[in-house]
């Protein structure tokens, strides 16, 4: 028996610069979640797209923007996976950084700029045309596909657990994968199963009811500045750990065949120490790099800002002051547990500062190495790469995976097709032309070795 | 022999209408020494103003803006007062928070409000008229008298020192006397005896080359947000104590009497608190509040910027932060010293973090309560006024007498003649009209008690 895979990979070749003219056509669409721009049109085009390679489409409403949901169910006795992707794009400010306008693809040096190339419409349009391409040569699927897009990953996926809950008949599947992201720092494929969690808040501290001069008034009128400045340094200390109350209590440690998979990633401490410009990494500095980033929760500071800022000095005492902070979760904390945990430290040690979280934290997520469908995924990459994929127990960012875990039961992988260096939220975003191809060809061995996993079993 | 004072004062009451109105026109002139701004037009002001009143006047170079000097020394084996004070002013920003244009003086509710008419035009200009009322209805001044004006105190007064020691000469007194910044709260006529010293610095931290993403980077990348935190809590404690090595060592305690001078001040501390919206004062919470104020450094943050600080959460982890402080220095702490102290501490406790110090640190300055001309001083507010002035050990803001105290060796005097809530340094300053009044008849009361002190004595 021929290996049904082959003509489809021959035909994703042949079709290569006709897909890439289609993904720029597609780019060339703005759906920024955060200015709600343009997400209802792209939502309608993509509908269109998917009802036009033979998927069964709709725009489901859910409370904030639809989510586009395609689906493909007529492989009886084979298992139905879930593509999850966003059409969302993050806002293109600074504008004046980009080189060529980020609504206008452009290519330079086997690179496609664009606002959302890699984030995620580079990678979701991938499996789309892997989709494709299947139907097209073969007239059918390996397996059943349920397509879920959301339009709201960019600006904090708040409303897709709510949506997951309400409709767990549309989401019926046995597992899910998630394209998104980029690969290995190396340029390995890459599959990642996990993300960490976040929760962002903010902290405000206001004494005085107006400024007023640092020497007639220093001394007795407080500071909202060093009032932070003591909680913060009672929430991590200076040797890197988080010392709010109760913080580490829920954590699940690394599962041995976890620490197993981050031992053997490819690290090259110098040089990524030297793409940064650092001269140290954070503390602790004796905890092994992978380690930190998939298993350890953080703190971050995102910004801190309060007083004078303009040039030389100015002798003012100043009467309020803010910090913004997130804190990346890992298994098993659970956001609201760890924000109610911060709320109570905060009013223990400085409850005169206001703390203002937002609703949509997102918790962890975490997918057995051990899982059946590892092995399936790792031939679809040696299919359409020719490489091993490097294992990943977390990617270090954050995804809504835990909506596949956590809420619909399932194992959830992610496999990203963009290059590490992307550049997504920032200026200058990209793909390589490389990475979009082998991104159309992995996601067209993945739905093959899927099919085929019932067969093999 | 009849009270030769007591026609100058009439002369003085009489002409209350025509100098509001001269202080005024005065105002006009703006004179912004930090931007540059009219300060040689000024300063050719004074000179012809000073000139034409009778004063031997001129513009004395500096390494800076000039310095405006007026002498009239014709009463021998009479004392010698240098009056101080500073024709530059604060800009004027921010423009829209001013009822009235900053350099068109307005009267409302019984005050004048202009920029720079409570620091320190209004308070220099009724020295000036008190000498032109002597002079103009007794043809003479009671003592000798020397006019010093500078046009860099708003800038913090970089050149004065070097000025003063270079031009001992033309300096020669037995006493200084400054009058400027605002009265006791109480609004009690107030004779200030010395003033904290400041010195200002920045600290900047800087780790990766760009910003980065707080879920790929957090827990590897140093946040220098955090590096900052922490060195400010080595700096001081969240009981208020200044923690930097050796800063305290130079600290000389207040003296008995000086003690005993601020337990006689009024304190309304509710009234305090209400008036600036404050629930609390700043820690240590049992250290008495004029205690405070007279005798104790401070460290406050002046400023603390870095990373994101628009709506809502961005998941950064920035790449560079800075805060700006400032000292205040009682005696007999020296600016360098403690800059030195600062240094030591940083590059001990963050030496990634970089100090930016300004050069022109101001030295704390102290008279003793007990000086000879402290009587005449009390007599001058009693003859000008009809109180007894309250005596405070030291203004809480800085000034640059150690310039008389350490350099020339005279003793100092600081007599405010604005009101207590002039808001120098902010919108809408200004200067009642009855503190403008008392401050020329004031100003006329101690040139007579000084020339009658020989006498006395």
């Amino acid at each position: 028996m021929t290996n049904p895979l082959a003509p489809v990979l021959d035909h994703i070749d042949t079709q290569r610069d006709a897909f890439l003219g289609r993904l720029i056509d597609y780019l060339r669409h703005p759906s920024i979640s955060a200015e709600n721009i343009g997400i209802n049109e792209v939502g309608t085009l993509l509908v269109e797209m998917l009802t036009g390679i033979g998927l069964d489409a709709q725009l489901a409403p859910s409370e904030g923007h639809p989510m586009v949901i395609g689906r493909w169910e007529k492989a009886p006795g084979k298992p139905t996976v879930l593509l999850y992707g966003h059409y969302d794009v993050q806002p293109a400010d600074p504008l004046d950084k980009w080189v060529s306008p980020p609504f206008e693809p452009t290519i330079r040096d086997g690179r496609l700029y664009a606002r959302g190339v890699g984030d995620n419409k580079g990678q979701h349009f991938a499996q789309i045309l892997a989709l494709e391409s299947h139907l097209k040569v073969n007239g059918t699927l390996p397996c059943n596909v349920i397509l879920l897009l959301e339009g709201e990953e960019e600006i904090g996926s708040p409303h897709i657990a709510a949506f997951a809950r309400k409709n767990r008949h549309l989401l019926e599947a046995d597992l899910s994968i998630t394209a998104d992201g980029p690969r290995h720092a190396s340029g390995a494929p890459t599959i990642k199963f996990g993300s960490r969690g976040v929760i962002s808040f903010e902290l405000r501290c206001r004494h005085a009811s107006r400024d007023v001069h640092s020497g007639n008034f220093g001394g007795v009128v407080p500071n909202p500045i060093w009032t932070l400045v003591h909680l913060l340094g009672t929430m991590k200390n200076a040797e890197g750990e988080i010392t709010i109350d109760g913080f580490n209590d829920g954590i699940e440690p690394p599962a041995a065949e976890e620490l197993a998979a981050v031992e053997r990633l490819p690290l090259d401490l110098e040089a990524f120490k030297q793409g940064l410009g650092l001269s140290r990494l954070d503390a602790p500095a004796d905890r092994p790099f992978y380690e930190r980033l998939c298993f350890r929760p953080t703190l971050t500071i995102n910004g801190f800002h309060g007083g004078y800022g303009g040039p030389g000095s100015k002798t003012v005492l100043p009467n309020e002051a803010f910090v913004k902070c997130d804190i990346r979760l890992v298994e098993a904390q659970d956001p609201v547990d760890i924000l109610n945990k911060v709320r109570a430290h905060v009013g223990k040690h400085a409850p005169e500062v206001e703390l203002i979280a937002e609703e949509n934290g997102m918790q962890p997520s975490k997918t057995p190495i051990a899982s059946p469908y590892t092995a399936p995924l790792r031939r679809a990459f040696v299919a359409a790469q020719g490489r091993e994929p490097l294992l990943m127990p977390a990617g270090f960012g954050s995804l809504p995976n835990y909506v596949f875990t956590k809420i619909l039961g399932i194992p959830a992988f992610v496999t990203p097709y963009a290059n590490h260096d992307e550049a997504n939220h920032a200026p200058n975003e990209n793909m390589t032309l490389d990475c979009f191809h082998e991104g159309v060809r992995t996601g067209a061995a993945v739905l093959h070795e899927l099919g085929a996993l019932a067969e093999r079993d």
